[in-house]
């Protein structure tokens, strides 16, 4: 029987998620669900935001539902208690290197999006970031006397950008294989102009996409790409960039479309283990109120259920159960608009479970 | 006599230039204006793209006026001979490390923003970056074997991130300067949840605020402040950050206002010597043909005339003779809309220099 560990989380973490088990639960499929704390609750717990007993469930399982973490409350910590270190703890110790980031402008929600319908509407991008490589995770780094540079002797802080031909490799190969199943285009986001690290990047990625002659590959330096996002989104399709890029256009990108509360995402390791989260963060300010989307938490199971359990129709069964209630007009706070039904994040749960 | 370097560069570079010395010819203040190559140019006539006698004359000028560089012909030149390494000489050999780059929506232009109207219109931020620092110019860098990491032993290619407390502090005193001839607001962005550099970044951001009760100071994470300019860039008043999140952020918010073609920047250093030039890019797919918009290259010495070369009311009277020609009607092909006059670059300089 295929586990699943559950970590909740912080903010509206643990409302979304009861959503996407409840609607897990829905399709009658054999389980193992285990429930771990993780983050701030965690910290609050068992004094650490990614615990053993967490670590090694999620270890253990064959996917990891996971909600959000992260309260303005933890900032005074120092930085290894905070919530975030846990899921980048997550991604160092399961090797969580290929993220998938879906940004699609869905057809009913074009007009929450801070675009002009015509630029955003149908707009279906994968952004394919690396995880586990690039200055998050580089050595040496820390805070020392500046030994040269413009004031040697002054205090400073410095970390270290890497990424070796092997990593730059096999996420290459992912974002090549996923545009084999879209519309065969890959673009490459880098520096190369400025960035030794990036520089070997781009070589790295032009070799491999030699073995995919059918995939049409270029390449973009990353500020241009910021530009391009804004300027004709739908002009991309697959994208594949570092750590530190794919952080900062993959937020872009899923804000263009208007709608993050209804974006999934999913983290891969070499062994198909991943980790299945929306999105959108932990919004503490509005936690508890039963008002949050559930759907990319929801969308994000989908994921988990099509690249981890190996279960591709249970998946298409909740992406087409979360279409009709769209149809339905059923909205949560955040994508509502005039004409359509208002419903909190239970309401939206049980709708989904009723369309399966 | 002020002094003017005067470096064109590729592209649409030397036609842009051109309007802009007519605007400042048309001005009858007396200037000593030399011309340079600089870029691919340069390495075509000197076998540099910052030949020795170009930096030279930018070192010995108060202020340099430039176009821009880079062409794809350059591309399989190795790095230290492509043409944006003109830039980045200048950049460091100068000591330019405070990039004022302003994002505004002129009101006849806000159609051309892939933003809806509302969201737009009336934007004024003003991204000022940190430009001689960060990960651009941070020793050690290159290839070498992985000492450690996920391949010890694999090939890698890795830079360094490195920010001083002086560097932060002399970067953070020009924003709150700034913000305080704007609307007492600064938002810093930082990447202080992973990055060593950027928890130093924000802890002096914090310090040298204080010394400015006046200004309010927010802190934001970079991936959520490219999120935040999609969503409501007009919450956005003056932002500070560094070198690598300025570049993307700086891009982005240029092209959210539509106009890219009509937004200026300065690079100063600590004497007040600055670098002056569009936002964009050299555009080698329009070069030659007379169609290039001049205004950012015109708006660019204009800020040269504020900031370098205490002409101030010289300023004031380019920049209302832009507005006047916007008023006109009168448009370069990548601003056009329906009901206005589609002009030519050097049609557009008479413009302004009729309008003065
Ligand atoms: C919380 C933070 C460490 C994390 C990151 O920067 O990767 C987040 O922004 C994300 O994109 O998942
Ligand atoms: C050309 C390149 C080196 C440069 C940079 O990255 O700084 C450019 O993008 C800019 O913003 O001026």
């Amino acid at each position: 029987m295929k586990k699943i560990a559950v970590l909740p989380g912080d903010g509206i973490g643990p409302e979304i998620v009861a959503e996407a088990v409840k609607v897990l639960n829905a399709l009658e499929l054999e389980f193992d669900m285990e429930a771990a704390p993780v983050g701030g609750a965690a910290y609050e717990s068992h004094g650490h935001p990614l615990p053993e007993s967490t670590l090694k469930l999620a270890q253990e399982a064959d996917a990891i539902l996971f909600g959000a973490v992260g309260d303005w409350k933890y900032d005074k910590l120092e930085r290894a208690l905070r919530p975030e270190q846990a899921i980048l703890g997550l991604r160092k110790h399961l090797g969580l290197f290929a993220n998938f980031r879906p940004a699609i402008c869905y057809e009913q929600l074009t007009h929450a999006s801070s675009l002009k319908p015509e630029l955003i509407a149908g707009l279906d991008i994968l952004i394919i970031r690396e995880l586990t490589g690039d200055i998050y995770f580089g050595q040496p780094r820390g805070r020392r006397t500046a030994p040269d540079g413009h004031f040697p002797g002054a205090e400073e802080a410095f970390d270290t950008m890497r990424y070796s031909r092997p990593e730059i490799e096999r996420i290459a190969h992912i974002a090549f294989q996923a545009a084999r199943k879209r519309s065969q285009r890959v673009t490459s986001v880098d520096k190369s102009n400025v960035l030794e690290t990036f520089q070997l990047w781009k070589d790295v990625v032009t070799e491999v996409g030699q073995q995919y002659p059918d995939v049409a590959l270029d390449h973009m330096y990353v500020d241009n790409a910021a530009m391009q996002l804004v300027r004709a989104p739908k002009k991309f399709d697959v994208v594949v960039t570092g750590n530190m890029f794919g952080d900062i256009l993959s937020d872009e990108a899923a804000m263009l479309t208007g709608s993050i509360g209804m974006l999934p995402s999913a983290s891969l390791n070499e062994r198909g283990q991943g980790l299945y989260e929306p999105s959108h963060g932990s919004a503490p300010d509005i936690a508890g109120q039963g008002i949050a989307n559930p759907l990319a938490t929801i969308l994000s199971a989908a994921m988990m259920l099509r690249f981890s359990l190996d279960q591709p129709q249970a998946a298409d069964r909740i992406e087409s159960a979360v279409q009709h209630v769209l149809a339905q007009g059923l909205r949560t706070a955040d994508i509502h608009s005039d004409g359509t039904t208002k419903v909190g994040t239970r309401e939206m749960g049980d709708a989904v479970v009723a369309a399966i």
